[in-house]
């Protein structure tokens, strides 16, 4: 289990250095910097320095890092050297995409439970996964022991949807659905609406 | 044009209350507090005052906020008050995904070109669109004086992309391939990727 006294803004920033170093990694680029990560992704070296040092001694004065090493690390701290099995609700449009997102699968997540509760849905097809009827799923996901979900229903059933993932056992959700989620302490959600990220932007194009 | 001096974290939050308060005015909830907005997406109500404050005077004391004056404030803000057409280069899976999902006309964000340099998916119908040569983007996106891309895209090709919409004028990019982009000052770039936000939970689960 991993410090909770580390703040989230410092953990939120690891997978980013994680992504990076992965493209390093596959570019053939055995040693970076700070100053050579951080301009890849628009962070400090200062900063990136500081993070990593809260999680222990990474670098050596003067030579940098090993990318190869630090990816490692980084996968260890984030719990990403392993395989986490996830159950994804709303087999529409959206639920179709991501089944079929190869980038999941290579980073270790695999969507292995796939729930809708339309009738239209119930046993039809995804990829190489059958639609399995929601009215099953906290049974099922508490069985399979799934600890990862994903929402990808309308806004007005998400919450729902919410109370029965985390009834079975769901300790992190990333929702898709345009609406914040009330969820127990304990339970993570992240969250993805390309609304509000537009709406950042579009701020400075006035 | 916005004022420049008001920090970013500021600014990203903005689109949160805009959402929560579109909720209200949805469920006919005319007044509102910096408390009951804060409790409905867990952000402290002094933050939520301190945040609007930076761009006016928007409630009266003791009186809370008026949920609609507060949405067309911030819908101002953000300038969401309006419609922006937007396009889109990638016409795979998450393309397909994009151009179908209606909450975006529903706030303005209108999907009108979409691009791929696929000759199989070239000419093919999405929803009321027809996928067109990535080859003439900068030209045609120039023309329509498009200033908002999203690019979905395999991550090899992102960078390509991101330099066509830059050179077609577009300032503002949601970029949904999972690799960071270079783009001049003054443009802005937003990214979407899930496993950043998948491993930002699983460091909690270990």
């Amino acid at each position: 289990m991993n410090d909770r006294n580390i703040p989230h803004i410092v953990v939120s920033r690891l997978p980013r250095y994680l992504q990076a170093l992965e493209h390093m990694l596959h570019d053939g680029i055995h040693t970076t910097s700070s100053q050579e990560l951080g301009d890849m992704i628009g962070i400090s070296a200062a900063q990136i320095r500081k993070d990593l040092s809260q999680f222990g001694e990474f670098g050596k004065q003067g030579k940098g890092y090993g990318v190869s090493f630090l990816v490692e690390q980084l996968q260890q701290i984030l719990n990403v050297n392993r395989h986490w099995e996830i159950a994804l609700v709303g087999a529409g449009n959206l639920g179709h995409a991501i089944a079929h997102y190869q980038d999941f699968n290579k980073h270790g997540f695999n969507v292995t439970m796939i729930y809708d509760s339309d009738p239209a849905l119930i046993g039809t097809q995804i990829g190489s996964y059958v639609v399995q009827n929601a009215a099953n799923m906290v049974d099922e996901i508490r069985k399979a022991g799934i600890k990862v979900g994903m929402i990808t229903v309308p806004a007005n059933s998400a919450q729902a949807v919410a109370d029965e993932l985390v009834k079975a056992g769901v300790q992190a959700i990333l929702n898709y659905a345009p609406i914040n989620l009330n969820v127990p302490e304990g339970v993570r959600v992240q969250y993805i609406d390309p609304i509000i990220y537009l709406q950042r932007m579009t701020y400075y194009l006035g």
